[in-house]
């Protein structure tokens, strides 16, 4: 049965080791940071996730797992999947991603912990906002929300759902001081949408005079 | 007929693709962004150019197509050039260029912001300007012209014809808020004016005091 | 003997040589910077090493030697291990490591000279502070202690020593100018340790007001 | 006779390839910038360069030419040097180096301009420093002299003749505007200082307050 599972979406399994290959390899999964997912059936909810602790340079099939709609391990499956699971489930069900990604860079945690007490900051007038679904100039504005971190995955959840409720079209947040989650209707949407939010993030970054450390 | 004008163009299909593998692994074409020509005949004037929305980290022949002057898919052509085909056109008209080549990167997108009121910058005093065609000595000043952004490519099809008349010689120029057009005499020289502007544009970047982001 | 030797460890060898060459392609090993190693034994403690002065970029397994718990050569080896081969035996002896990796990177230089003075900084408030072991929030305060630079290594082994005593649970430290210690249960914990601890000092970096440099 | 030749060289030209193609890897020939010899033979000294304009990412061994003392072409050569010809043959007759490596780097780039009309800036307090041959210790202090550039080749060549006489134990210094001249007594030697010297002027650099660009 897990032997059919497996081989049923081998291809799948493929393409997202091959995406997050590429997004490690830019430095955003330092420390086997990040978790990425693909959404294989939708009636009912089944994600093909990256499992807990893997590193995210050297991703092989076998390093994904089959979730469901709350991130619990679908039945034919062993092991543990990331903790933040849930948060992908979640995303997945309220939106149609065919894919979310979560990356860790310094920038995004930068902008996202200096932002935070105001829950999140606009870009606009940059010609790469159009890699964005949906803009088709770079007279957009583009509010990019931040939620507060937590280790409480379900209150998070939920925080998550009034966020895409309240926000029609969003395509990705930041939770403060942690990362980015973004998606797409397409797993190669969802990594176009991963190196426009980080490019934009940069540029942002580069002009933010950020509160001195005090270490 | 396709088959035998893509057969004819196959070793130029390859090289353009190299160069561009080369640019994107610079981290010049994120989120599927850039877009590059060849130019393939002047009487009429053929370009090979990228596809809209294709990754150029990973170009294979078949991501390019043939257009024409105006951007124009030519007649044996199935698919969407770039919204920017007819700058690339029109560049290679003017100038004569055998390549025109189209990148964002961070520090360009931010001197291109920050300068564009003022319609452009210099740069001098420093040798790597000896990489632009016809500069032979760090003494020199180079003006890189900032053209206001817009998504109306006719109207800034005629900006840019307006500016290479007003300044013979000129070998690249931004958008604001949105990269570098760059071009030569031969692929390779297009590819040195690339990676010696956005050396230079890294340079100054350090030294300019951006506007606070404020979010 | 020298043979066998070897060959009874080959595997681990190989090992350490691709988690080095990992960390060398970041850039945290120039100019045959940092020293590696990976515990053999406990009793009698026998580390495998990296040689004095080899590229760590293309590191082989004939580029490891065996050294003691002083970081003296096992008797069937020949070569010099690095000065600092004493500092790994008395951390894998003192927290049974097993493995110690030391990287220099230009963060965590500027960090360690900046806060030499105050003799450490503390980390708070990232989510990256969960890959370090132990650590289950984000909301977790770490200390990263810096100790005085020095060539006198029996002397810093000394101090080493008195550091682990006063701060249980450590993970990792700084010598002032010089780089990071950092260690792990396992090898790919110590490497994850690198990693995190890398990204979360470029996070600080970026946010410290550094002294100005005068020339 | 230009077979045979070659033929006696290849092995070195295969060295100098591969360190080449390191140093370029990093960033430090953008644009063909940069050039790079090893030295075949001291009576007369003779000199494996690479020749100007060839691409340092993708170098082969005919992209290498042999000089003389005076940066002129061997007699059985054909094509042109590169204009700094002369600049390696001084350094490697006066310094008896093995081999003399030319880089451009944002870092040295601004650290040479900012610092040109002091002639200079040292470095101290930086265990990385040890990776200068000769230093035992963080503790010293390692003067970095700055030249002003000049495009009169023979010009420069005597200031650097001056220079050498004036600091003996020399093993780099910067051209202002332009780059980084550093040697060794061996290729490898001479690579090590190159990735020292860079690691150390990009600490630098982050420390330094650059006059702000006016563009």
């Amino acid at each position: 049965m897990v032997t059919l599972e497996r081989d049923a979406h081998f291809a799948q399994r493929e393409s997202l080791c091959r995406v997050v290959g590429e997004l490690g390899a830019q430095g955003w999964c330092q420390g086997t940071g990040g978790n990425f997912s693909l959404t294989l059936s939708r009636d009912p909810l089944r994600l093909l996730l990256t499992r807990s602790g893997v590193d995210k340079r050297n991703l092989g099939p076998a390093d994904l797992m089959i979730v469901g709609p709350g991130g619990e391990p679908a039945p034919e499956e062993t092991g543990r999947p990331s903790a933040e699971a849930a948060l992908h489930g979640r995303i997945a069900a309220l939106t149609g991603a065919a894919s979310v990604l979560h990356v860790h860079s310094v920038a995004n945690t930068l902008l996202s912990e200096h932002f935070a007490p105001r829950g999140g900051f606009t870009l606009r007038g940059y010609e790469m906002l159009k890699g964005i679904r949906g803009i088709a100039t770079h007279e957009a504005s583009v509010f990019v929300p931040v939620l507060a971190n937590s280790q409480d995955i379900p209150r998070l959840s939920g925080e998550v759902e009034t966020l895409l409720a309240a926000h029609p079209g969003l395509w990705g947040f930041l939770l403060g001081g942690h990362g980015l989650y973004t998606w797409g209707g397409s797993l190669e949407e969802a990594k176009r949408h991963v190196e426009i939010f980080e490019f934009l993030f940069e540029c942002a970054a580069r002009r933010t005079p950020f509160h001195p450390f005090a270490g």
